[in-house]
């Protein structure tokens, strides 16, 4: 590394080392933080900063996409926005593989040399520029993923950004704990012996991470610059529907880096499609050191038994369940039930799908309130949530895929047959979008036999109430889907400590977080950086956790050299 | 956990508290540190206490073994001792595996309930207990894995036990990391909400740790204290040659375990014979969650490739490699390398084997020796090893496995058709063991296109002489040997400082540990515990490093619960 190359490195550490420690502090104590405001309003010189974004988003549609990036051999994408149902018509560089892997490959010396304050730097400056582009970044989030305007600013953008901080905190950390040097002195016989050891950081090698379709940024951001930060180079591969905020994302970082002096190639943009797709020829790369997978429970499960010997990080889907014991009051326990499982039609990991009920019902203050009652309260909820287009358009949003359509039609077929639907789907017009994708949520009514529809991730807006024997049933159904099916969230109402005891140490074991007896503005499967852990690696639903010691220690090794001093 | 249960743990972690900062201070500054001497002359009561746990030795002969765990389906055993040639006689319970994971999973609720200061108090007891069985533990390593008094007292006893204690400094960083709880408070829209969170600690389950045959504990006790301290259990499966070390080592944990209220089915052994091994059963157990190995290569590939889901940390063997550029004075060189590659007749892991020269000679002190010359050297100084029988006992005790003998008589065979047998094996007489298996080092002269000769770990004493284009040719051979074939210690002679940092850049990319221009009492190959990194992850010698953060931090999980507070 060069002397100028590292005072650019060291100017940006320095530049960020207040933010860094802030951060550091709340992963720490687990307590509230951002340095980002969380609604557009507040975006430093707001108004003209989101007209300029917008401006910038639709200067983009219908061209090839700049991405200055080795090995063009074609371009290709397909987007469609679920929106406006109009292809974005964009098209990014397709480029070779492997002339992607040689390139990350001749980035990777200078980037490990530069040492672990000068790439933290580096990565903190990279989530300075993504936030710099988040007025643009927030319409490609919203016309690919189908995420609400508020949602695509926040959810894809402010929160993401937490969440890479976070990851950045803790590869510091673990980088920190490495003592550069040592003199060591022991006697051997009668001799003394004293040696000067080295010891150096050496990152893996090249990353992949995979972003989903949905949510594109939210577990890419904390992937990517946990691997960067720790010295590796990331090849990024979006899902063909969902390229733009990643390719945004990516020319944000080349930018950076090469800004600061170091080879772009260190973040590249591996893009592909459904009917040639690229996913497992990247997991199988002889040069693939790390995989990130973020996507379906189904290649989540291929990519983890066959990423070997790639270390392997995935955070795929699972049941996240909820459980009605007791309630002071029914109906704000309904409408934060009924409002969450709208939230972006259900298209979240953390999504509640099924909600377990004792079938002799719940006590609701001191009176029983029957399932049908329960089944009532929720079905008076969620008509709540779609009656206003213009607030079933900020809560709903829009459908991602068709396919969630097909999988709303068949589910609600099943569990009519099954079992009776509570609340039906239907589209709701969208304000400002006549064309887009819109369903509101189908909840169905089945009983514990119908494990074969509710014991699955059912991606969208679809839920089912289980009626169970009784609490402990219901408790013990819940937990024990979530340990065959995988499960992120969990939620329990109960009035009564000694069941929310037993639910808090059953979650731990089936390894879901427990969110108890929330009601209220903050959506129940709201996931704060720095605070909340996401995903165990307990159950089938992940293998990784945003963000623990063991998400960034294995990304790199430590090597040393010792030779003897008088 | 009871009261009762807690005050004695309690006790524990402070009894054992300044042991643990100290140990903690000396992973971060990689300086020496050991609190236990590494002579037996130092150990507490010495002469009473070595010649007790010598009669308890004795007394152990031709007996079952008691180990009072459940599911004993009968009994097995039949280690020979490479000293005397003559079957130990001791048997053990072969326990039912599927009871022996029953047992454990039972005992894990209470262990993980206790908490991460009273696992981490009731590990380092277990240190102590194991110190405290060492007179005895030192006669079992002797008699099966063939080391020296000297190497089975430290190598096997007191490095051991302080590889362990750094395994617990590591677990209790990564545990302590974890905020137990907060407070969490922020505003959505006009509303504030506050949640009080709680983090709780979950160990994976059950791991199995596989010991080896010439090194039991080294990388044993860390592996078990790990999985331990983090609140898993450990099913430990010894090498059906190299059981006695292993079962006192399990004995004496389930004795601590159940003075201090605990289940002590949270150590178990699991014994197989070489005829039906269990070792593919036990990876593949669907209660495995964390699989330790240390042993062949072979089989280490495939438990890398086949504990998914389990988590998998190895240390497998791999091609050691020397370079000699230039030197100041030949001898002392020649010396050193001699006495290491007859340490333990190179039945360690560390030991070197393939000594890359360049075909010009190298440089010694301003004039040249050549190749001829510096085998010469090698030659006498490996006769100087083994003059003296009691010298020679000493540092190549006894040879492990009739096979190595083998396979020292293969290699000489063809080391002689492809190139030259600079100094021949043979056996040499112990003086206290007149039917000792013993075997001197055979050093091979080979050219470089004799790969399949040298670039391959041949366990035992072997060594290779490669001759190369020239010194730059050595250190490119070596390093890519050592990435194909896998390496865990390097070494590298130069009085050039711009080719020993090149060979530190080669090395660490190589991921082997190098050591520069060692002479004197030290083994060039001692891995000191606190300071040494053992094993990158980096080349094909193993993914798991003794110790780092990546070694402890996934061997638990995070769950947690969250709720509203006024």
């Amino acid at each position: 590394m060069t002397a100028a190359l590292n005072a650019v490195a060291a100017a940006l550490f320095e530049q960020h080392r207040d933010l860094l420690a802030r951060a550091t502090r709340a992963c720490a104590t687990r307590e509230y933080f951002s340095p980002f405001p969380e609604t557009p309003d507040r975006y430093p010189d707001s108004a003209a900063a989101l007209a300029r974004g917008h401006a910038t988003f639709q200067a983009l549609l219908g061209k090839p996409f700049e991405l200055d990036q080795p090995g063009e051999a074609g371009r290709l994408g397909d987007e469609v926005s679920p929106y406006t149902a109009a292809p974005l018509g964009i098209n990014y560089p397709r480029s070779d593989v492997d002339t992607l892997f040689r390139a990350a490959h001749a980035a990777l010396p200078a980037w490990a040399e530069a040492g672990p304050d000068a790439r933290v730097g580096v990565c903190l400056e990279i989530v300075q520029a993504l936030y710099a582009e988040l007025p643009v970044l927030l319409h490609a989030v919203m016309h690919t993923a189908g995420q609400s305007y508020a949602m695509s600013y926040a959810g894809s953008g402010t929160n993401a950004l937490d969440r890479g901080i976070e990851a950045i905190v803790y590869a510091h950390q673990a980088m920190s704990a490495v003592a550069p040097s040592a003199l060591w002195e022991r006697r051997f016989g009668s001799a003394t012996i004293r040696l000067q050891k080295n010891y150096r950081l050496v990152p893996r090698g090249v990353a992949v991470c995979f972003t989903c379709a949905t949510f594109p940024t939210w577990n890419a951001y904390p992937a990517m610059l946990a691997s960067l930060a720790t010295g590796n180079a990331v090849i990024v591969k979006p899902h063909p529907t969902g390229i733009l905020p990643m390719a945004l994302s990516v020319r944000a970082a080349r930018r950076v880096l090469a800004d600061a002096g170091f080879d772009p190639n260190l973040v590249t943009l591996a893009v592909d499609s459904a009917s040639e797709p690229l996913g497992k020829r990247l997991v199988n790369h002889p040069q693939t050191a790390i995989v990130d997978f973020t996507g379906s429970a189904r290649f989540g499960a291929w990519v983890e038994q066959n990423a070997y010997p790639a270390l392997c990080y995935t955070e795929t889907s699972g049941v996240n369940t909820v459980i009605l014991e007791s309630v002071r009051e029914l109906e704000p326990v309904a409408r934060s039930l009924a409002t969450t499982m709208h939230l972006f039609s259900a298209q979240m990991c953390t999504s509640p799908q099924n909600i377990y009920i004792p079938r002799g019902g719940i006590d609701v203050d001191g009176r029983r309130a029957s399932v049908d009652e329960v089944c009532e309260a929720l079905a008076a909820a969620y008509r709540g949530v779609t009656a206003d287009p213009k607030r079933a358009a900020s809560i709903l949003a829009a459908i991602q895929s068709p396919s969630t359509l097909e999988l709303v039609g068949s589910m609600r077929e099943a569990g009519a047959r099954l079992g009776s639907i509570v609340v039906d789907s239907a589209p709701y017009a969208h304000p400002d979008y006549p064309s887009a994708r819109t369903a509101s949520s189908v909840l169905l009514r089945v009983k514990p036999d119908a494990r074969e529809l509710y014991c699955e991730e059912r991606f969208g807006p679809i839920g089912f109430v289980i009626e169970t024997d009784d609490a402990d049933a219901a408790l013990a159904a819940a937990t024990s889907d979530v340990r065959a099916a995988g499960g992120i969230t969990a939620f329990a109402y109960s009035t009564r400590e000694r069941f929310l005891a037993a639910a808090e140490s059953a979650y731990a074991v089936a390894g879901a977080q427990l969110t108890c007896n929330l009601t209220g503005a903050m959506p129940l499967n709201f996931a704060a950086s720095y605070s909340d852990y996401h995903v165990t690696g307990l159950n089938p639903a992940g293998n990784a956790t945003l963000t623990d010691a063991s998400f960034v220690a294995a990304r790199f090794r430590i090597a040393q050299s010792r030779r003897p001093v008088a």
